[in-house]
């Protein structure tokens, strides 16, 4: 047998069979992963990447290039090979290193480890939503930025679905908002293969796909996934929709070519093996060998489409030079929004909204810090899950953006807690915007997979987490986060700020807005809090290590130690612990992640190791106090769940009073002396 | 102006105007809650409860009673007025007492406080999820236990569901399986009432509903939700469908009847205010006064209605003897299943299932257990989130059931683990079954929201979580859960268990099938365990107290705790200290839950407070290790995501190996004699 493909083979298929090789060889060498997705989209993948995708290989990060999300990211052979063939920084050898220590190929496609990958998905249903998180910023940007006879922003989103990202419920989330801010520039094609790890998918799903996206006001077809005319002749029906969404559903074959696995759950997540390679290899008119086998004829084309963006993104460039001649105020805002600048002095003033004295809760101090920096910082762009009044997220004048108009910077997320964080992704990942979003904390449990995945692509999305415990009262148990914060905590890279009064929520915004190394979460109270007078305690920018003395006695015998609403608590319980003459020091800590990252001589400053007794109040879980309270220390706490009933009632019938903690505080002074 | 209704109001009306009037007036006082939906609901409600509804005031809890799901939780007074006017044991007097300590009339209903109330809502998508379960638990009990001539379950569920409830994820991943499975006894109302929080629906969510459930399979209907008239028809078609669940989108006026609130956000959230409600009573024709009105014709109506089902219950019952005498022992199966008792010796052999020394997963072992603990138990029913093969869920010889055969046992959820968990809870909820689902452990992110409430509810379902570290090796980082165990240990009332091999794996079986008073999660490993030989270490039974004596030193100077794989690690880190003539104590601590239940003097003979040198190890985040490592000790983890790479390599490069935890004993050791 030759070992060059057939003369007769299309150039097409060339590339496809490229594609369903490396795919094959890869998973074979690395005896692990799923080749079937990236054989059976290779077609689809072929006429989009060749004949629609904006893109420059040299430049990964060009600003207008289209975005291609591969939501079904189990087939990251796929956009390694299209990486690869394209001339991206993808060496071959890095496909012979797939999913292996140090490369740059991991199981599923990491945005933060390889150059080209838009996002990092895997967990289904992530990639389609973060998709219209870009598509979204994508329109915002275009109708802020682009003026007559200047067009700097206009790209499309295309993503590969498969069925299980349209199975998970945040697709109906974010792909129901998609169709109702109707984002013409958001192509997806699903990739209907009728296969899941269990089998068919008439073991558990029979959704007619097209009637559910026409439901959602979608632009929808369908085609066959293997005819290159019939993907091209889709995909220009697609794009030239430009009012609706657009999805196609591909009629597509998993494992496409295997004579004995195409069309089967096997092909979905394991390595063909030996024997079958060969065969598929045979049956597609492929040579068996050598493996990783790239015909110098598709080698040599996909090179020159990889490089045909570079003219484009030159043009984009020279039209960039003039808008910044004719716009340099808008071309400079532009700029420093894409590299995630913060205008300069956006935060001057920021420490004086507040006049200490009057009760203000954290919700209401974060709104009107919200309506303070959002004149200042014009990309700030953020919403709410449909609770808009009680995350505060609205800043004042702040118009929302509609279908057919996207030029306001408010976003009714509706009732959609995760498809809104898998969106604030998408934007964070699209640039150009800082992103926040609002919900009640309780439900920070909806963001959970998405808020992962933002932490791990280091994308500074900002979450808004209001009615932060048992103090929102009434609404009840099912509204009251206990385990919520602490679970937030142990979230790597996520950076936690609980303030104490309205002067830390100042701190709070400008700590999220100064962090770009992933997201923060801001968690607030519903109830109103003294704001505290900083000339009596100490100032509030200390808040930024994390945890400082708000207020310490002369000799301190305990320390107290608070978060939010309870570092009032706290501040009470000294002052009872002061009439029976006992010295507590008060503790107000915000965040652990900064103040596990203070050098250790200012820990020990703030919690020293002789003062071993010590109080910890938090409204939530012990579980994890045990780390600043140590042995000889007592956790106030809730290891229950709340009740319905007005707040102060439920703080008194649940031990978080004043009273419990100095008596908490007089019987760990007591251990301690024994 | 009379205190009494119009003559010429109908009965219907009047009691609709009861709910309206009681939500109005319990709101004002409690002067927080949402009037708006029991007010809009109230006529699908008046209809449905007096017409369609099989229920028996007197017996909450008779198995075979249509249910009534809140799907809109934050209408808790519809709910909460229709049980008092049916004569539930629900006083008026609670009802002035809504929201308050105490109470049974909390914020949202929570069915393990108030009777009647069949699941807790409020965190929306839920219910109507729930009732999913509910109705596939209902099919699935007919199929096993009606006999010819013997129908003993047969009953509808019901469900109330708002916009919110259809905008959420979860509602989506429910509502698909149940048209796949073509549940045709489940039947919503949905309040199609134009408004959310933020405002008018339009600001977010342009879905067409009946569209899209036509392309889940649903029967759909639309229909005026306050003609009485047109939503008895609309409910008798949707009675009539026995193939599909049905919808049936009731246009309906949020806050009905108020003059300057119907139609409005405002209604959602707010009491209506004082002058408002009397406008509104005017505008209904319904006395002012008294507040919490009741017209004697209502309530007598209505508590006939109430106790309708006593008849239907006891004909019931009638039947339910006769089938005691022809099938006896389904008969007794049936009442064990609904009791949630086992059958007697379930559990004889299991822990002999494993032989020593061969290498098992403990997925694989669970596995294993399950296909000898299915036959035994045969109302356990379960499934998983398309990960069957992954997950080891599915016992031998087990069939799944489908839209024309409900004789299986288990279930395909597909792509949906929200939506197989909040399944999961109304297959609880129902009784008659012991549900269990598996996902990958990374993924309980998506099932947090429903295992909370499942806790809140004291439900015991079972969650089978594989996959449960770095371990699983080339997935990468997106697969690898590092934060998540910690963070269910978080979780109020979850029992969770991480079995360090087979025999253990057995126990955690054991231990989650005894537990009926919440749910519990299961950690089990993708990599092979090495099956502990019991002979020589303590037996595995001693895993029932969370933490145990594994293998001891002659003199311990150190205690290494592992939990799960990372057992085997400090198995390691023992020998290689022995041989530094270092004695070692390693426990196994697979349940923190059960080990904190213990007596003080179990808990200080395994970790006695004199050896503060401890070194833990678990292949995830380290916050909450304090607890048992103390100030002096080394917790060994990961507090950052892991890589894509054979699990093996990835254990060496993030330091989890024997060497480092012998390492760090030496260390602690050190730092104790210091």
């Amino acid at each position: 047998m030759s070992n060059l493909p057939p003369k007769e083979m299309s150039l097409h298929d060339q590339i496809a069979n490229t594609i369903r090789g490396l795919t094959m060889d890869a998973v074979q060498k690395a005896n692990i992963g799923h080749p079937g997705m990236p054989m059976g989209a290779a077609d689809m993948a072929t006429v989009l990447w060749t004949k629609f995708l904006k893109f420059n290989a040299a430049d990964p990060k060009w600003p207008d290039r289209d975005r291609f999300v591969l939501s079904a990211g189990h087939g990251s052979m796929l956009i390694y090979s299209l990486l690869y063939l394209t001339g991206y920084d993808m060496p071959l050898d890095e496909i012979k290193q797939f999913r292996q220590w140090g490369s740059i190929t991991a199981g599923h496609p990491e945005s933060h480890l390889t150059p080209g990958v838009e996002t990092t998905t895997g967990p289904l249903g992530q990639g389609i939503s973060n998709a219209v998180g870009i598509a979204l910023a994508e329109r915002w940007l275009a109708t802020r930025y682009n003026r007559p006879g200047y067009t700097i922003v206009d790209h499309h989103t295309y993503v590969i679905a498969s069925d299980g990202d349209l199975m998970e419920g945040v697709s109906h989330e974010s792909c129901a908002l998609a169709g109702h801010l109707g984002l013409g520039k958001l192509v997806v094609l699903y990739d209907d293969n009728h296969i899941t790890i269990d089998g068919s998918t008439d073991l558990s799903y029979s959704d007619d796909v097209v009637k559910r996206f026409d439901a959602y006001g979608w632009h929808t077809q369908r085609a066959d996934g293997h005819d290159p005319a019939a993907i091209e002749a889709a995909l220009q029906a697609a794009v030239a929709e430009t009012e609706r969404p657009s999805i196609i559903a591909f009629r597509t074959h998993i494992g496409y070519g295997s004579p004995n696995k195409q069309d089967t759950a096997s092909a979905h997540g394991e390595p063909l093996g030996e024997d079958e390679v060969r065969l598929t290899k045979e049956n597609l008119g492929w040579p068996v060998e050598p493996k990783f086998y790239v015909p110098d004829k598709v080698l040599e084309y996909m090179r020159q489409v990889g490089a045909a963006g570079s003219d484009q993104e030159a043009n984009w460039k020279a039209r960039f030079a003039e808008y910044e001649q004719a716009h340099p105020e808008l071309a400079a805002e532009f700029q420093g929004a894409l590299h995630g600048e913060l205008p300069d002095g956006w935060d001057e003033g920021l420490n004086d909204l507040f006049e200490p004295g009057k009760s203000l809760a954290t919700r209401v101090a974060s709104g009107t810090v919200l309506d303070f920096i959002a004149p200042r910082i014009p990309y700030l762009v953020g919403g709410s899950a449909d609770l808009t009044g009680s995350n505060k997220t609205r800043p004042k004048g702040a118009d929302h953006l509609s279908h057919h108009d996207f030029s306001g910077r408010y976003i009714h997320f509706g009732i959609r807690e995760q498809g809104m964080s898998s969106i604030l992704t998408g934007m964070a990942l699209h640039g150009g915007i800082r992103p926040y979003g609002g919900t009640f904390l309780v439900f920070s449990d909806y963001l959970r997979p998405t808020i992962r995945l933002a932490c791990m692509m280091e994308l500074p999305v900002i979450y808004v987490f209001t009615h932060d415990s048992i103090g929102l009262g009434e609404d009840g148990p099912t509204h009251q986060p206990i385990e919520q914060w602490m679970s937030l905590r142990a979230v790597p890279r996520l950076l936690t700020f609980r303030p104490a009064d309205a002067t830390e929520t100042a701190m709070g915004w400008q700590i999220a807005l100064d962090n770009m190394a992933g997201p923060t979460a801001l968690a607030l109270t519903r109830q109103g809090l003294p704001i505290l007078d900083r000339t009596k305690y100490a100032p509030a920018e200390e808040a930024a290590r994390g945890a400082y003395i708000l207020n310490d006695a002369d000799v301190p015998q305990v320390i107290l130690i608070g978060t939010g609403s309870e570092v009032h608590i706290a501040l009470e319980a000294q002052a009872l612990l002061a009439e029976k003459g006992i010295g507590a020091r008060v503790v107000s800590m915000p965040s652990w992640e900064l103040f596990d990252a203070q050098p250790a001589v200012y820990r020990e400053s703030v919690l020293p190791t002789n003062i071993t007794a010590r109080v910890s109040v938090e409204a939530g879980v012990k579980v994890g106090w045990e780390r600043y309270v140590g042995p000889d220390g007592i956790i106030i706490g809730l290891d229950h769940y709340g009740a319905s009933a007005p707040y102060l009632e439920l703080y008194r019938n649940f031990g978080l009073t004043a009273e419990a903690v100095a008596e908490a505080a007089m019987e760990v002074c007591e251990r301690v002396e024994l």
